[in-house]
């Protein structure tokens, strides 16, 4: 994947989506530079993910028996949000762990959530099995070309408002999908540090052995980061771009949730903040002198929860 | 007051507040065009009255004794952080009324919070009293020139985006300095209609009465519009460049924030979603060819509140 393709995601998702802002905001470290924020909490559907869901249902026309995909949450509430804007039936198998809030989300936006089986790859199991029986079009959760439409907003936002070009991204990771578009956007003309939650660390196992490996996940961050492995051709990608993975602790993304309030008055979930954790923890040390974005990823918390952490 | 003055205004104040994104939202009206959003609600201090809390401090150099104010709230919230950015010394008269969100953003800016007396007005004497014996600055709640530079960035900022400019702009009316700046912006270029919580409505019975006048306040935005009259000053600009102002009943605000949160992932206070409620619930008419712009004036709510809300 390249720059191209992404180029040409962006092209076909330009209408459907929004161009999240961008934001300066004072380093959560003395004497750096403003970091820039990449909001893409305030996407449709409170994530990123909507880009993936409209560059798959704008590149394979789905049949009359609509789309399906099974995902415990921002993929399933995107595919939901894409489905209902473009008249396509959708059904989203979710695991029973997913939070309220997001299977709400789901609901909200005409789609079925069928809530099933304790594990995503059980969800995952009856999803398939609903889409050989149905003949519903399949979604997969990791569209890196659709994911990477970001950073190429990104870019070109700054250039629009004349502010500082980025040294170094900050992105977090889950399946990997989100990093890998990032990456391929910019080529090696930034820097790209993965962002992985201290027990749910897919990306930095892969890296460690040399391919995409399962781990044990167990985060507050788990129900958007929480994949057992990377995807393998996320990890092609990654492992050609991404100069290195933070690792993160429940508790610095906490402290990233409340900053990310406080300074910002902006809401992200647990995933959303955890590439902000990373700079204000030091999990990633940043040469002071750089100038650094965090992509913030998504907001799709339960607020009643979220207020009780602050 | 003229536009060349809130150029100047923003020239002062332009490396010390954040320049807060616009927004592209579906409109709450089928066949109308999208809606832009300023979001202020993610300025410094989570509201727009840092800008004329850094316009009032830059323009005024304060003594030893540092600044004083009298507020409930946002304002308040908004001089302890530029003070603090300053390294001015600041006091705030605050009246028990206030929410303690807002009490606590002020002390956590490092701000002397003073809590005392039921009223604004009481504070105020309060704030009074202390100016005349310590010779500390004074900073007026209402600066119709450090406001309407949001109104100078919302134009700017869809010119560069390529985005079609604003027939129409909706905003709160508290005491009337945000709808004063913002209309003296556009000086009749664009249609700004003030919006006002049903009883809390300084402005619209000021525009009854053909002068500024005492109302009875009792509305869930209170805390931000709950100003018993708009400031003299202020009226004589609305009566130039106001066309209408929009009454909305509390349950219409608290719709707007559950559908800000939604469509968004943006939290408003209830002072900061009443503009958008004004289009939403219909209390605004707008003509649907018409391209509606809505300011987003502050966020300052208690997260948990704001969650039961919901």
């Amino acid at each position: 994947m390249t720059a191209a393709d992404i180029r040409a995601a962006h092209a076909r998702i330009a209408a459907h989506i929004r161009r999240t802002p961008i934001i300066e905001t004072p380093a959560p470290i003395a004497g750096m530079a403003p970091v820039s924020l990449k909001l893409e909490c305030l996407q449709h559907a409170g994530s990123f993910k909507a880009r993936g869901a409209f560059h798959n249902l704008l590149t394979r026309p789905a049949p009359a028996a609509g789309c399906a995909t099974a995902s415990g949450g921002n993929h399933g509430a995107a595919v939901a949000y894409a489905a209902e804007k473009l008249g396509v039936r959708a059904r989203v198998f979710v695991p029973e762990i997913a939070t309220p809030a997001k299977i709400a989300k789901i609901r909200a936006h005409g789609a079925e959530a069928v809530v099933s089986g304790g594990s995503y790859a059980e969800a995952q199991a009856r999803c398939d099995a609903y889409v050989a029986e149905s003949g519903a079009l399949k979604i997969h959760p990791y569209d890196a070309a659709g994911a990477g439409t970001a950073a190429l907003e990104w870019e070109e936002g700054l250039a629009r408002l004349a502010l500082p070009a980025l040294d170094t991204v900050l992105v977090a990771v889950g399946g990997g999908g989100l990093i890998a578009g990032v990456a391929a956007w910019f080529a090696g003309r930034v820097k790209v540090v993965g962002v992985e939650p201290e027990f749910s660390r897919a990306m930095d196992a892969a890296f460690e052995a040399g391919r995409s490996v399962d781990v044990a996940v167990n985060s507050i961050a788990a129900d958007s980061l929480g994949a057992k492995r990377v995807g393998d051709r996320n990890f092609v990608i990654a492992r050609q771009f991404v100069a290195e993975v933070a690792l993160v602790p429940d508790a610095a993304i906490i402290e990233a949730q409340r900053r990310l309030w406080s300074d910002v008055s902006i809401v992200a979930e647990p995933g959303g903040a955890a590439a902000f954790a990373a700079l204000a923890s030091g999990a990633y040390r940043s040469p002071k002198a750089e100038r650094v974005g965090v992509l913030v990823c998504g907001a799709n918390v339960d607020l009643a929860a979220f207020a009780k952490l602050l």
